[in-house]
């Protein structure tokens, strides 16, 4: 997508360099950084400079090729995947990132893995965006559906949660993918963009990145979403997804479920944009998945930009107040419209995910 | 309510000076603030160093008193109540204490206002802590009633959201009346706090006047209490309400609306605190009351105190984010279990509110 006019995407490679946007300045500063070495790689991970499932993935990936110019031996590419791997435990996508490259690795000769994991790399970032791309093309037959009969240049209102933009991938995201292929083609959308505390990542990225492509967007707390959709200023919801399950339950960031129960409450249309790799074929009942709880601290205080111009953090709450903070929560099926894969749209059920990927669900819980 | 463990109203009379505390200060700061002439209520009022309908109104009566004390003329009575009206024109608390005054001291010879005025302002905070100690006692009863038959020693869980506790009322609050009356009784209440964006007043007032009282507590950002609700960790929601219709529609801070989903979705009990001045006994349908629409600014900056100590403000989206800023929504009377009033609790009907309060109803639209 479009930084400052320019087609950008979240990692790519400049010489022996990669390089990438640090989305731990967003939205004050636009840094790009370079990671020379896998240290470096592996650091941008575990500080959260990349995020979002699938960058992740393709970072760690990049991360294995620089570490094949510093060792291609056995060892060093066990090390390295191992490092890597530990940045960020709980990431599905990071895990399966690593297990391609070392599968492609591992039968070559060291002095020729250093070359085949760049292409490996740089394949696996290419495949992101194809996905998402079609994930784009599903979702916007969704929006051209919705935005029939309506009056010329009125434009359809989109909601979404968090961010699952193409900061959250290598290019075009997953619930944004279907939003930036409508403006694209000229046709009108407006996105209300949640805030999504604690870590903001709407208000910080979402917001942020619909502003450099130039889509029509107003950012709104988390509490507000519901009014909206009873007043009937929201004609769509799309999410993004951290793991949705063999039958269609959702997890996705904190706060997803009480925008699907507004949804379904107002009879506002509710779709989960979900690339096959985040879905998990092992588990059947979403009340099954953990939800990680995440740190005090990302409730209780938050940085921005001061008056003065610096970047600073403020304490909200009184000191020594207790805080809980689970990450994700699950939007049980049956509040979900349909599930927008790279291989087109269905409902959020066994047979519908089934029919979209027979071999996956072949092979997954009874 | 106790602060530092001593009993403590948010409004108080020393000798000739009027006593507040600073809500604007808090949590980081304790600071009481004298009134010394009317002018000084008025801004009190207008920068929400005294908010919440209940203390607005008893802030604005004690305005009139210093008023009497520099001018007891039909004309000073006349624009004291005329400036005082003008700090939140929306707070209906305040022109009903308003018309109060008046009425009370319009009468009187001017010498004889000024006495009068101190008397009637004193007895107006002294029925708000009636109201709201009755409210206490009704809520006391329903929790006692969930608390039936758990395990010795097992706190109720309870959910508020945004701050209708001690510090939006003269004395013991409307939603955290019953929660005060539990925990003085000894029976174990935990509450989580909604952290309630964009002005944070569950974070800087529910967390901190809960925590000067000892009750034990929770801070939870917005969008976390769907989550806890599914996984059984709620027992009871109480809110308060800025307006509740004839027919039981309640309006209150943005956010309830979602948060009564939520408990409908997962058999969890809500129930509305609301003192029969919050009932507007003229509107039927809560889709007709007009949703305030309130600053950007309080979506896209944040105040708090910094490392260093001091209190600062951060901006937390790109400069330029639209933004939308709806402060308060509506929760149908369909999702509402019951509402708590000074005379008890009643279904949130037009007939369960008639039984309690038939001659207000009696009046009310057809």
């Amino acid at each position: 997508m479009n930084v400052r006019g320019q087609p950008t995407r979240t990692i790519w490679v400049t010489g022996d360099v990669v390089q990438i946007i640090d989305q731990t300045a967003l939205p004050h500063d636009f840094v790009v950084r370079p990671l020379r070495t896998m240290a470096d790689a592996a650091r941008a991970i575990a500080t959260m400079q990349v995020r979002g499932a699938p960058l992740i993935g393709a970072a760690a990936a990049y991360g294995v090729w620089l570490a094949m110019r510093a060792d291609p031996s056995d060892d060093g590419l066990k090390a390295a995947c191992a490092t890597l791997l530990a940045t960020r435990p709980t990431a599905v996508n990071l895990r399966w990132a690593l297990d391609t490259m070392a599968a492609t690795l591992a039968p070559l000769p060291p002095d020729g893995r250093a070359a085949a994991a760049r292409a490996r790399a740089g394949a696996l970032a290419d495949e992101d965006v194809a996905v998402n791309r079609a994930i784009g093309d599903h979702a916007l037959a969704v929006i051209r559906r919705l935005a029939e009969g309506r009056p010329p240049g009125k434009p359809l209102n989109v909601l979404t949660h968090c961010n699952a933009g193409w900061l959250a991938t290598v290019d075009r995201g997953t619930a944004l993918s279907g939003i930036y292929a409508a403006h694209d083609a000229g046709l009108p959308v407006h996105v209300w963009v949640d805030e999504t505390r604690p870590r903001n990542q709407g208000a910080a990225l979402t917001a942020w990145e619909l502003g450099q492509h130039g889509v029509p967007h107003t950012l709104i707390v988390d509490n507000a979403g519901g009014h909206l959709m009873q007043r009937g200023r929201v004609d769509l919801v799309i999410v993004g997804t951290d793991r949705t399950t063999a039958t269609g339950d959702v997890v996705n960031k904190i706060g997803t479920y009480l925008k699907a129960l507004a949804a379904h409450d107002c009879g506002v249309p509710f779709y989960v944009a979900a690339p096959s790799s985040s879905i998990d074929w092992t588990i059947a009942d979403g009340r099954e998945v953990e939800i990680e709880q995440r740190a005090a601290g990302e409730v209780v205080a938050l940085s921005g930009r001061s008056e003065s111009g610096a970047i600073a953090t403020v304490r909200l709450a009184p000191e020594g107040t207790p805080v809980a903070n689970p990450g994700f929560d699950l939007t049980p099926a049956r509040l979900v419209t349909g599930i927008i894969t790279e291989r087109g749209v269905g409902p959020a059920t066994r047979e519908g995910l089934a029919t979209l990927f027979p071999a996956q669900a072949a092979r997954s819980c009874a």
